[in-house]
């Protein structure tokens, strides 16, 4: 950052206002979209030939497009409209859930291209198998990709507590993972030469739809993701919570039934995952133990909507833990918006009258005034595009740089 | 903060640098006393001159002062040692617990110089009342203040929740307040021609404690601020956690007991401030109800401490709830350290095992790697020092434009 300052108060490097406008646009254009360079400009808050510029630096870089637009509605010379160069930059994203892999190449601008899914066995899954299959469906994508097309990047999601710095899952309950090296080693067998960037599931989530999802423009977001456990993805003033070392935003275990638990998969008892996860639903709804998984889920909850007692009770039941959860959320952090994804999701639009309620009784009416409740957006891509936007994080925050490493 | 931009790219004001490195430098020495300037140089990554050129703006402007140091140690030149002003600037900090009145004068680097404290009972103190003591005893140590001496802000702690924009409590249960315009009120019965910046006291409490306390260096920390309620005040990142209208960090509201919850002031029950609040230690201890307050928390956890069966049955049993409490929210936010100050102190020093086992059944092993519990550093004082600091924001933010404001 610094360069031999040798005028006090000259610090600031002189590159880094446009290095940081330049990803700025690009990051425009990759989440919302074309936009013309007049709308930029009034983004941005810089004047028309900075945008200029910028403009002209990322398209020489086979970043951008600049196009005239198709419908000139106004008098004067019509402002040139910026599109991501969606067929030539591309990242690949990797979904670890409990009961599925999910293999992608998303385009800048956040298109999905192609993917590749394998569903698995929730038995033993150990590192080498996932990693196997991961790496052969991402090596299948990479190549399949056009030939002047750039890979970006490489991100992954991960169903479990993630080290920021190396990808080492650190703590995966449902796959038994303990302190496994995953972002390493799906590194290595991808054999790209590119680091893996990986998160834990529920932040990413968070990521994708703070970025393109129901949470584009607010600050303050909780997004809460259903897959077997309950994961929390909590954006603070525009930020992931990380925490000291990247393990915030536990959600589903915080403590809500203190007296007369269900058993938790981290060894507790009453953790929000234990009352209000996918195996109390399934079971309250008296489901046989052999039915497992969101389709499950999904049924439970139309059942309920269709009159069955058994899976109305269940709902309503998982709902009030859930709410509880929501309300203890709300209280804390005062969001703008409460996002439910995944298996969340199903329950959120199945039992909504039952947050509401806990809310009502268990928010204070300062907290929740601005509040608002969501489905996830991105349906059941909201994390494989987390994982896609922690690819794309370098390349934004220093387009040329990347292109220039890429090769172009 | 634009100039006129005409280069591309050339947006940062060129003012930008300095005046934050000169903010930034008055800072070190407010917050960690006299340091060098070799210090200062390696603190902020500047080189001496660059060091030289804005201690000698700041001690032209009268906010420190520049001498030899006393004993000289090494060879060569000696780094002058740089000192706040303390005699020169000074702000005033109001704090409104539900027990008592503090006003006090602050000196930049944090002495408190002097200070009025008025106890009152907690039956219908409305905002005349208060408002009219504080602003009392606030023009009595403005008065008292030398000649020369220059006030640079005002700040108030008050125990409820706060508007940050200007200072209308929102909700203030312990006085009964809802919706006052107690910042302005304040503001103008002071008659000083300054605003009064106020904020909810485990805000101010976090805020002092990471500042000059239990929370030096740590970005992510926890402050739990017991007064008659349970608050708290959580910094992120290094920011306190506002959320999207500045009323984040309710944790007094979090749900702990959904069974047969005692009521809570907010009218719900099961609430971690109704459960491991004053009052519950005081009823679980078998203490009448005319004895309340501080004097009256501590005299329980003394008795406890003694081998009093009642009052360690009591310590035990609020602990646990607290501890509840303290796991989910190092579940929720993996911080470097969590602080007990105001009544939770006490109850902390009382009832460390009871937490310090809730964390053992309850915490991620990987989310409790990093946490350490402390006792507030600041004691008494952590809420009115946060007020202090709240009231020298804008000094550190532009130290000479208010100087200069102020008339120097």
């Amino acid at each position: 950052m610094l360069t031999s300052p040798t005028v006090p108060g000259a610090e600031l490097a002189p590159d880094d206002g446009p290095r940081q406008n330049l990803g700025a646009l690009l990051r425009h254009v990759h989440l919302s979209g074309p936009l013309s360079r007049a709308e930029l400009a009034e983004r941005m808050s810089l004047n028309r030939s900075t945008i200029m510029g910028l403009t002209t630096r990322l398209s020489a870089a086979g970043l951008v497009r600049e196009r005239r637009p198709t419908a000139a509605g106004r008098s004067g010379r019509p402002s040139l409209v910026v599109t991501p160069a969606a067929d030539r930059v591309y990242v690949l994203a990797f979904d670890v859930a409990v009961d599925r892999l999910v293999v992608a190449r998303v385009a800048l601008g956040g298109e999905i291209l192609e993917r590749r899914v394998a569903a698995r066995s929730r038995s033993g899954p150990d590192l080498d198998a996932v990693v196997g299959v991961l790496a052969e469906f991402g090596r299948d994508l990479h190549r399949g990709a056009p030939a002047d097309a750039i890979c970006a990047g490489v991100g992954a999601s991960y169903c479990g507590m993630i080290r920021p710095g190396d990808g080492m899952v650190r703590y995966g309950p449902y796959l038994g993972w303990v302190d496994q090296a995953f972002g390493a080693e799906l590194g290595e067998q991808l054999g790209l030469g590119l680091p893996v960037a990986v998160g834990n599931e529920a932040h990413l989530g968070a990521l994708a739809e703070h970025g393109r999802g129901a949470g584009v423009g607010v600050q303050n977001l909780i997004y809460l993701h259903g897959d077997v456990g309950v994961g929390g993805g909590i954006i603070v003033g525009g930020e992931v919570l990380d925490g000291e070392a990247g393990y915030g935003c536990e959600v589903g275990h915080m403590l809500v039934n203190p007296h007369d638990g269900r058993p938790c998969s981290c060894g507790a008892r009453g953790c929000l995952e234990a009352e209000a996860g996918e195996r109390a639903l399934l079971s309250e709804a008296g489901r046989p133990d052999s039915l497992i998984g969101h389709d499950a889920v999904r049924a439970v909850v139309a059942d309920a909507q269709r009159g069955d007692p058994a899976a109305q009770r269940a709902v309503a039941r998982i709902g009030d833990w859930l709410g509880i959860g929501v309300a203890n959320l709300i209280n804390l952090f005062n969001p703008g918006v409460l996002i439910f994804g995944g298996m969340m999701r199903d329950v959120y639009l199945g039992a909504e009258p039952q947050i509401r309620s806990r809310i009502e009784r268990n928010v204070l009416p300062v907290s929740r005034e601005r509040v608002r409740l969501s489905a996830a957006a991105l349906g059941d891509d909201t994390t494989l595009l987390g994982a896609a936007e922690l690819a794309f994080a370098e390349l934004l925050g220093n387009p040329l740089g990347v292109m220039a490493q890429a090769g172009t």
